[in-house]
Parts: structure tokens; sequence; C-alpha cells
């Protein structure tokens, strides 16, 4: 069965608890392996180990935080071309709306690409106004009903596609399990 | 003095309502003449008059709008290398937050640079929990008060900065008047 | 066995060009079903039958063509939440280096996520100087032996993916066969 | 008259290459002041002091250095809000064509719109085959002749902005050049 690493770097703590709630939204699909892992302390062999990968940073004038940056340019250097396929996503918490969280997700979405991730966003709603189409952004702390659901149903996508393409399990695909609804 | 053009495209009127308030915004700082065009109305004789422009477009599929695009494809396709240095900016309005507004913005901004102009962000908050870092963005209707806030925001800060650039009105200058505030 | 589909827009037919190259790459894997359509000509029916898809365009001042844009507005607009999970990748041409291709693939690939497409780039090298990390991306004509080599591995990648995780060969997986050559 | 600073990261000197270029470019422009600084030793004081500013980095993984990052994560961080209004472009060295430097360029100019920065590209020809539409990028070492005079133009654009824009020198605006050329 799959593997799923949520990795996150936080500096005032809304990031981590994003990064709580995307681990819960994982555990959700049956027979996923959840690992939570703080930037400081996560290593290559986390993600060499996980089939599935929710990368999250704060937004930090508008893009990635150094430090997730440097975990990716020192601890993942020699492991660049032995880890293509994997399934990724990402999520950020700014400032505010408008302050460069969805800008944020896409330049840790471009940095996943250049590793050989296949990368995806949310098409459902969350809320009647909130989507993940690009990963999940939320404005400062993770705390509206809303912005939870929009990290757990990208916990919850990031797992099932682990399901359906690392596991073979396409029961757990999200176009099915629609029409079924 | 200064002249400023907010262009926009709108389906379900969402980014129109914007449109006016972005104008509205510019309107505040004396001496500028402020035009508002819809797409299909606007012609590259608009954009050759401003010294400004906003532009806008509702976010289809965390993109600019076909028809937005059309029109600098089409008629401003010979008008390249006679319009760089113009200062710009963007704003979108899309179906939920997550949904693609900054992207959107961003490929606006993008398309602007192209053709040679200088675009910005505002640095400033417009709420609590909203700024327009890479112009303004809006989930749906601009209806609450720091939608409607953000989007005067951008069309002052664009009036500013064309009163400081091409007027040469210093005193406009926002660090100037924020040290002075 | 997998379909991968070809779509794109030429003004000038060197996406054209491209756009056949990369079906060509995409053949390279054997049992892949092949279709290669212009916009003009595809419908939503081309894109719900693939399991994965190479999307092309000209890059126009900087982004995607608007005719590709009202392709995805107008024909797939009411077929989204149908399509999440296929495999998607990018190519551009534009009228020089630095002209903008990385920036339209971006667009593209934003596009595609939006549908709930899992997308990627390639990391290997085409050549010396050329890779595709994030789709193929060419300065005019893919003349030069390695612009069509890059064009040629695009494909290849696609097909792989397809194969790997849509038809569940996993021999086919790139990663396996680097250590094995 | 206006200073520019042309600050730089870089890991195997091809961004340290293509920044004296863009200097060179710079210096081109009478009147212009021009500061060369390499990340580990510029300062805040250094940003405080340009009117124009051309920041480079290499392309690390599709986006910005970490050490580059961090310079504006730590040293900038309270000059925020005190530095809007300053006119900026983006430099990027990537291993190929393809991987990533014009994604870099646009990480680089949304941090710096982030600080309010007035960004832009170039809408000329160095080349043939070469252009710096969304900022200068080189495939390793910026060695062909376009590639040194896409360097070249990038500062002397900014150069010109900066004498058009702080200085007033309206005979610098490119526009009015070319049609007296």
């Amino acid at each position: 069965m799959g593997n799923v690493l949520v990795l996150y770097d936080s500096g005032t703590g809304n990031t981590a608890a994003m990064a709580r709630y995307v681990a819960e939204g994982a555990r959700a699909i049956p027979g996923i392996a959840v690992r939570l892992r703080r930037v400081e302390k996560a290593t290559a062999a986390d993600v060499l180990w996980c089939d599935g990968l929710a990368v999250g940073s704060p937004t930090n004038f508008g893009t990635i935080s150094w430090k997730m940056k440097r975990f990716w340019d020192e601890k993942l250097l020699d492991r660049w071309l032995k880890v293509d396929g994997k399934i990724a996503c990402a999520f950020s918490s700014s400032g505010g709306w408008g302050g460069g969280a969805e800008l944020t997700c896409l330049a840790l979405l471009i940095l996943l690409m250049n590793f050989g991730f296949l990368v995806f966003g949310v098409t459902d709603y969350a809320g009647k106004l909130k989507t993940a189409h690009y990963g999940t952004v939320v404005a400062r702390e993770p705390r509206a009903k809303d912005d939870v659901a929009a990290c757990k149903l990208l916990g919850k996508r990031l797992a099932e596609w682990v399901a359906v393409y690392a596991d073979g399990r396409k029961g757990e695909h999200p176009v099915g399990k629609r029409e079924q609804a």
C-alpha cells in the first residue's frame, strides 16, 4: 500500500497547522501510510520512501521560504533522476488573500516537476467560495471550516491518486466515486 | 497629466464590478484622466492613449479568458515595440479562493511585460486579511468591504505611479505619503 | 493499452512540427495508441478518449494562443470534473530563446491542472544544453537535432507514464529503465 | 543621476559572468552609477541606494537559489514598505534550454513585485533567435555573442528606465530612440 509524506516549513505555525490537516486528509483513505515531517527534521530518505508527497511552505515575499528551498538544493541534490514519477502537490499560508499563496504553491509545483514528479491540484470545492485548484491556500491560520476542509481535501486527493496509481486500486478514483455519489 | 485605462473582460459581471472600483480608485488621484473599457469595445488607440493600464480578466480555468487574449493577439499585434514603458497592473475574479485568480493576474502581468510594460503589485493591505501584491483578486463578486477596498487601492496605486513617473509629481510617491502619514 | 492525444495550435507551422515529433516519440512505447489533432479539428471526445495528453501552443505574447484557450473555455467547459486524473504535459515554440516558451508551457500546465490532470516535465537531457523540465521549448522551428530529440523525449515520457500508471506496466518506468541501462 | 544595482548569486560562475555583462550594459547610459554585488556581500543599504535593480540567480531546480531567497527573507525583511517604486528586472543561467531559467526569472520578478518594485522585460531581440522578454536567460555560460548581447541589453534597458523615470531624462526612452534610429 502507498506511502504519503507531508513535508513542511513553518514560521508562525500556520503552515504547520495546515500540514496536520493535510496529513489527516490523507489518512482518510484506507491503507495509506502517512508521515508528517518538518523540513528541519526531514531527510532525503523520507522523500525516497513516499509514493505521494505534499509540500507546504509559508508564503515569504511571494514564494518558497529559503529553508524549504535549501532542503531541495542540498539534501535532494544527489537524488535527482532517482525520484521521477512520484505524485505531488503543494500548500501554503500567506499573510492575506492576494498575498501570493497561489504563487508559492506554483513555485513548489515547479520545483517538484523539476524532480520529475507528477503534480496536481484539486478540482472540487471545499466550501462555497473555497477550492484548491493548485494546492491549498490559506490566509494566516487555517481556522475557518472551509480552510480546514481544503487542507483535508488536498491530503485525501493525494492519497486517492497514490491508491489509484501506485497501488492500482481503481475504486479510489475520484471521478468514479463522484459518479457513484 | 497622466491617463489611466481600465480594460476588462467579464462573463458573470464580477470582473466588470471590480473594474468600476479600480477606475474609482484611480480617480482619487487629482489630475488623472480615467477611461473604462470592456474588451469588446476597446481598441489599440485606448492602449496607446494611456500612461497606466489596469487589465482585468475573469479566471477561466486558471488563466486569462480567450477574449482578453484575443484582444492582445489581434488588436495590439502591430503596436508591439511602440508601447514600451507604460505602467500596468492586473485584477481577476475567480469562482473561489484558491481558484487561480493570482495565477490569472500573473498571466496578465506576463502578457503586459511582453509588451514592455512596467508591472507592479500593491504592498499595502486593504483589510486585515486582504492585499493585492500581484494585482487584486476576488472570489466571485467584489461585495465585502475589503474586496472593494483592494480594487480601489490597485487603481489608486496605478494612478500614483503614473503621477510620479509619467507626470513627475514626486509628492504622489506612496513611500513619501506613508512617512508623512 | 493506453491512449495518447497530441493537441496543438500553430500559427507559423513551428508548433505543428513539434507536435508531429511529440507524437512520434509517444509511438516509441509499444501498445500506445496516438492521436494527433490540430485545435480547430479537435473535440471534447478526443480529450475524453485519451489517458495521456500533450498540449502545444505557440508562444503568443508570453502565453497561450487565444485559439487554444478558447478550445478549453468553450469545448471542455461541461466536461470539467469528468476528466480528473489524466496525465498531461506541454510544449511551445516561441520567436526566440527568452521569448516566453517556458512561461507558455507553464500556463498550459496551470490550465491542465485546473481540469484535474497530473502534469509533469522531463528530467533527462535531450542534448548537451537542452532539456524539457517543464515541457519542450523551441525557438522557431524544431530543426536542430536536440530540438527534435526534446520533442520526441516529451512524447516518449508521456507514453511511459501512461504505460506505467494507466496500463500498470511497471517495466516502462523511466527510473527502472535508467538503472538497467 | 540614477543608481543601478546588479545583485547576484552564482554557484558555477555562470550567473556571475552574466552579472558583469548586465553591469556593463547599464554603464552604457551616461550618468548612471552602477554597483555590482554578490549576494554574500550585499546589504539592505545597497538595495536602498539604488533606483534600478537587476537580480540574478542560478536556476536551481527551476527557481531561485536558497541563498538569494535568504537575502530577501532576512536582510530585507524590515525594509518592506520602504522600497516601493524602484525599477527592477531579472536574469538567470540554467543547465540547459528548457531547464527553467525563464521560470527562475519569473520567481525573481514575483519576489521583486512583492516589495513594490516595477518590473519589466526587454521587448527587443539581442540576436536572431534571442530575446529577454522576462529577463535574460542563458544555458550555462554566457559565451555566445547573442547571450552576451542579451545580458548587456537588459542592463542598458534598466539604466534607460532609470534615466527616464528616476532622472526625468525623456530622451533616453527606448521608443523615442527606436523612432529616431
